[in-house]
């Protein structure tokens, strides 16, 4: 391929960084198939790294973009990305139906959450380089495969190599009901690497298991099994807890600049040098001494790759007005403003009368026709911006010009 | 149906004669869900009775004529009996190839192994009334079962009940493996209720587990759920273990008349009242008082039953006549000659001369062509008869005229 930049170099520092494991790994070996680097060195076709996308939720956040950065890296070296979605397991969900994760979506909902999935990654990865990505949907071959090829399947494994997978090994010691088709799934991740004939799999270090499942299923068919490259499960804003939708301390790759900025300006220092690590490219060695300096440039840099960089200057300078003129960092110093108070559906500028940030909805009207208003850093255009219920206002921050905030409390 | 007989009673003897269990069993209920006897007297149909065969093997005894017996009783009440040859299974094999049980079989075998079945089974079963057999082979609804309805049987039970399951539990204890594979053994069987409907299901006391799948698997399908009627497991001709033919203690379906007499009027008088009430139709108050009378009913009734009265008749003769010239009942009695002395291939007359049964090769040669000579009672014809290994000799009695005999040894 003429646009096959293969890195052929024994010590590759972008494969190193930020990871929490790679199996097999003999770094000293001269097999190409118990270390990786070596097989990177030898290989005389771009390797095809396999990263399965779960399309079940639609919203992603940093934690998920750092498979997707080392992926980039493998393509910048000159290897295939091949995005796996898994609308096959999204499409049946949990027979069962007791699984809130596994619920049954329809085809259209399975393409619309993998069409936002692939906008919010878009920034990260090459989808332009030829021949860098591919992008496969498992029922493919998942939706033909027929009970002979399935008891095949399942014959590679035994019910006791199943029951020591986290997760089922605690269900089963407290006698929680496992269903016999949970056991199918590490089975079906698996076959997608026979199917799609992967040389390496990305994943999180929750992923062992089920990568390795596909090591012994390509070696059940014939294929030299894969790499597993586990990254580590970041840990969100708060500095406690792994990042998560549901705990709110993440920052979604589909925020606004100003959001993601004000966000990762006040990442605690204990974390600063992990994020470094695994969210941006700088050198680890170059960073600034101060505390407060290594926060900006990590908002700065981090925003740069979702937002250009005049945005993200733009989301800076924005962050440090609001600091300027009284909107500290701190939220608790931005007074909250039940919305209680207020009768649903309602229009914005009718908030901003009762909420006291003007004196009478004219005013509110006047006030967003100008661009003096902002919800959550973003300027509202929409004079007849209308609100069904709290849910969506909640924890917003509303601001009427530089120096008039409330926080928004349901 | 012109030729629908339905027993309309409430106390079908037939039903209940020589049966381990029958479940659900609700014998004073009204309801015809958990009363067999109720569905029978009530239904306005024929019930469908199924009845599953393993094709792996060729060769059947008594003991798996006991539920085929049940199953013409049913037939005989006007109900339809579903044989169900398990030919996908069988194709299938294990693919572990670590089961000898499960050997895979090619489609030719799996077809000769059925036919031979069939052929065995045809004195017992009514092949002939419109509407009372239909024989069935599973590979047609399981070869096209996708992997969208393989999960979704699989959903339908717990990894803890199915390890509940006789066999799974000893072994899980003991820490053997289990192929996850072969938890889907019991769904198929079960699935295959569903795919034919079953109304009732037959089968030995050790398939309760899997009948009662096939009633967990037809409530999932919206369907009513099977009874299942379970028959003994018979003991074999020795009286101590269960009848198998690797233990030798066996009578198989396909033996000549007087081999399978000679066994059965050997029957020890400890079995006697269960051979009667499992393996004939005869009223169980009317049997003779003497044991040696009892043993010669069994036996005649018996083989009558795959024989015909008339070779019943001259069976029993023929055993008469070689206990009154000194072949008698008792196996040790008869000289034993050891194969060891021949060397293989071996003419059948030349083992007559070998043995001292003649004095010469011309003699044995002369004595086949005569039709004086018998192999386990029945008579030789082809004068080049030849062995290739001792094996097929073994234990079997070889006879000149009427007084000499000698049984083979290996």
């Amino acid at each position: 391929m003429s646009n096959l930049q293969l890195s052929h170099t024994n010590t590759p520092t972008w494969l190193y960084r930020g990871i929490s494991e790679i199996f097999p790994n003999q770094p000293d070996s001269q097999d190409a198939n118990d270390n990786l680097a070596q097989r990177l060195a030898l290989t005389k076709r771009p390797l095809r790294v396999k990263l399965g996308i779960d399309p079940t939720g639609a919203d992603i956040h940093l934690g998920h973009s750092i498979p997707v950065r080392k992926l980039r890296a493998f393509q910048d070296a000159g290897h295939t990305a091949v995005l796996i979605i898994g609308d096959f397991t999204a499409r049946i969900g949990d027979p069962t139906g007791k699984s809130e994760v596994r619920r049954q979506l329809s085809i259209a909902e399975v393409k619309q959450n993998a069409e936002t999935y692939l906008d919010q990654v878009r920034p990260i990865l090459d989808f332009d380089t030829p021949g860098r990505l591919e992008i496969r949907y498992n029922s493919e071959w998942l939706a033909g495969l027929d009970l002979t090829k399935i008891l095949d399947l399942l014959a590679t494994m035994t019910v006791g190599q199943m029951l020591a997978k986290e997760g089922f090994a605690e269900r089963f010691q407290q006698e929680n009901p496992i269903y016999i088709h949970e056991f199918l799934y590490p089975l079906m991740q698996g076959y997608d690497s026979v199917a799609i004939q992967a040389d390496v799999e990305l994943g999180g270090t929750d992923q062992k298991f089920n990568i390795a499942v596909g090591r012994d299923l390509q070696r059940h068919f014939g294929q030299t099994p894969q790499f597993g490259l586990l990254v580590p499960i970041i840990i969100g804003t708060d500095g406690v807890q792994k990042m998560s939708k549901s705990l709110g301390n993440y920052v979604g790759l589909g925020e606004n600049a100003l959001s993601m900025y004000s966000k990762l300006e006040k990442i605690p220092d204990a974390l600063l040098e992990e994020y470094f690590e695994l969210l941006t490219n700088l050198p680890l060695g170059d960073l600034p001494k101060e505390p407060r300096d290594r926060q900006k440039l990590l908002a700065l840099n981090i925003v740069t790759q979702y937002h250009g960089e005049t945005a993200a200057k733009e989301a800076q300078n924005a962050a440090a007005d609001i600091v300027k003129t009284g909107f500290t960092a701190q939220a608790d110093a931005v007074p909250e403003f039940p919305l209680a108070n207020v009768e649903f559906p309602a229009k914005l500028f009718y908030i901003l009368k009762v909420s006291g940030l003007c004196k009478s909805s004219g005013e509110g009207q006047r006030l967003i026709k100008d661009g003096g208003v902002k919800l959550e850093g973003d300027r509202v255009s929409d004079v007849d911006l209308t609100f069904d219920s709290p849910a969506p206002l909640d924890g917003k921050v509303l601001q009427v010009g530089r120096k008039k905030f409330i926080r928004l409390i349901s």
